[in-house]
């Protein structure tokens, strides 16, 4: 299997974020992809660098699910906020249009928060190639597979599935798996993005909420208590074109891996119908116990018999890195993981 | 003149607000009062204190213009954060439903995003009696007009104007100006607010949107380039019973006095088909030129011809106090004001 992933990716690197109202370190850091390659290493998987982290295709990608001047924003926001009397080093919302807006301002704070969901997406200067770096390893992946691969890895951090056309959020910035599934639907014809990561996937869903041809589905920690808290009830079907595309199954706090995997069963029960030609695994592994973000129980080899179950859906395949935060057992959840997949 | 204002108003006093990305001193403090509250003992007018600072009649009232869920998070919130590990000794939120979320969530973190639009709205252990105390002040100078004076003042601080039906935000909680409105209409058959605060009055406009009854017209800097960066436009001009019954007249940043009274006319000329039977004024003294939120330029004699046009409109009007932070300015433009007024 073909895994890809750029150094660059660590020149986004903020050191802090603002928890519960005091800033607090990140745990969306640098180590995170050392863990994780050490582990695919470990493997006898090699990590190859993306051809180009910056092409033109890629920016042309992006905009099939972001918004121009979402994208415009990402690259420009810390250059014009540090311009600013008194800012901080890091670009960070303060006043949101919550419940909507009725006009997108000129002002850095104002863009700041329109398009920030959250205090836990700091922007610094290296940032915006780190992110795009991030999006490029998810872009080579995709096009592995387009070019005959049956499956191909992504180690993307910063991860991507909180983010939405235009919006960050939960230390995501550019939705990489929706660019694998957007690229992936240059070749297939129904794409499907299934998101076991213990957050839901709020930014996949709004991408694709009103479109037909690629199918969401969501496992995740009970957003009623828990990140993203606004989104992922099992009330969200998609709408218009989309309407029973979109499948979220919100597992109680503390749920195990016996319940997962159960939760997994159902969820792929339910995509049948769409027929996906091929898959994109935002692969989360923050729903492991020991995971810092505290929301789910599952033991390391539960992760096996999620990767052996997506295994059997015998359909080309990305997997791209989401969630999971430095411990002893992120690593060993890669592993146990790609041990049922491949 | 009757003039109200609570001591109990100082319970709220957060030291620190998010500015930039990094924390800074709240100019929103109870120096604020002092300062106004010397300027009228100056000009011969005593400050009573409202009769009651929390009667179920005031929390009647209030559920007029704010929602049940609201009132329930604004007096419960403290505690419930604060029994949160390492949560920080003020509330603030740190996720957002910006855009619009599908669920209510029951986690404090997610209650606070979704009721607190930005980070000028921190909530302390006296900050609930504060804000009910300083809406009791509203209260009770909007019951002095329905009892028959033709206008009162009523000390508000914290301020009220960007507080919508469930959402608090630039220093405001509770909407003071809405409610002595809400109360005007109890007697009169159509109720005009006319804001000169500095920025534009959002929780305001947002609370009467959609109802004819009461006219809403706010002088602001452009929001383009000024918080609250998402609402202030020329084109939001209410919509269903309400539509034609809003009004903004955005001034591009650094607008003089002679701008200001201009735009001032205009309004009222605008105003003139309503035909209101009673005012309130939503006061703000942050216009002027040495205001430390520096979006206008006004000089302290520009808030007399201010207060003389309001006073020639011959109505029952509630002065409500919004915005303007120390400097030794702020008691002499209440005085100028005044000097207008009565």
């Amino acid at each position: 299997m073909q895994c890809f992933y750029s150094p660059a990716q660590d020149r986004h690197a903020p050191p802090t974020f603002l928890l519960r109202g005091a800033p607090a370190p990140s745990p969306e850091r640098p180590e995170r992809a050392e863990r994780l390659a050490d582990a695919l290493t470990e493997l006898g998987l090699r990590l190859e660098s993306p051809t180009s982290i910056d092409s033109p295709g890629l920016r042309r990608r992006l905009e099939t699910i972001h918004t121009p001047r979402y994208l415009h924003f990402l690259e420009t926001i810390h250059a014009r906020w540090r311009a600013m009397p008194g800012a901080a080093e890091l670009v960070a919302p303060n006043v949101h249009p919550t419940g909507g807006g009725h006009h997108y301002p000129e002002h850095p704070v104002g863009q700041a928060g329109w398009h920030l969901h959250d205090m836990a997406c700091p922007i610094g200067a290296g940032s915006f190639a780190g992110i795009l770096a991030s999006a490029a390893s998810a872009e080579a992946a995709a096009d592995a597979v387009l070019a005959g691969e049956r499956s191909a890895y992504a180690l993307c951090r910063p991860p991507g599935h909180h983010a939405g056309p235009e919006r960050a959020g939960g230390f995501c910035f550019l939705n990489n798996s929706a660019l694998a599934a957007s690229i992936l639907r240059e070749a297939f014809a129904r794409v499907a993005i299934i998101d076991v990561d213990l957050h839901h996937g709020n930014g996949t869903q709004d991408i694709f909420y009103t479109r037909g041809d690629v199918w969401t589905g969501s496992l995740h920690a009970d957003p009623s208590e828990f990140y993203p808290f606004f989104w992922g009830g099992a009330d969200e079907r998609g709408s218009g074109d989309g309407e029973g595309a979109n499948l979220n199954i919100p597992l109680s706090i503390g749920s195990n891996g016996v319940r997962f995997n159960e939760a997994l069963e159902q969820l792929l029960e339910s995509m049948k119908a769409f027929r996906p030609e091929a898959v994109v695994v935002a692969l989360g592994l923050d729903a492991h116990k020991d995971d810092p973000l505290a929301g789910l129980t599952l033991e390391t080899e539960d992760f096996t018999p999620i990767g052996a179950r997506l295994k059997a859906l015998d359909l080309p395949t990305v997997l791209v890195q989401e969630g999971g935060y430095p411990t002893v057992s992120l690593g060993k959840n890669l592993a146990a993981f790609m041990k049922g997949f491949r």
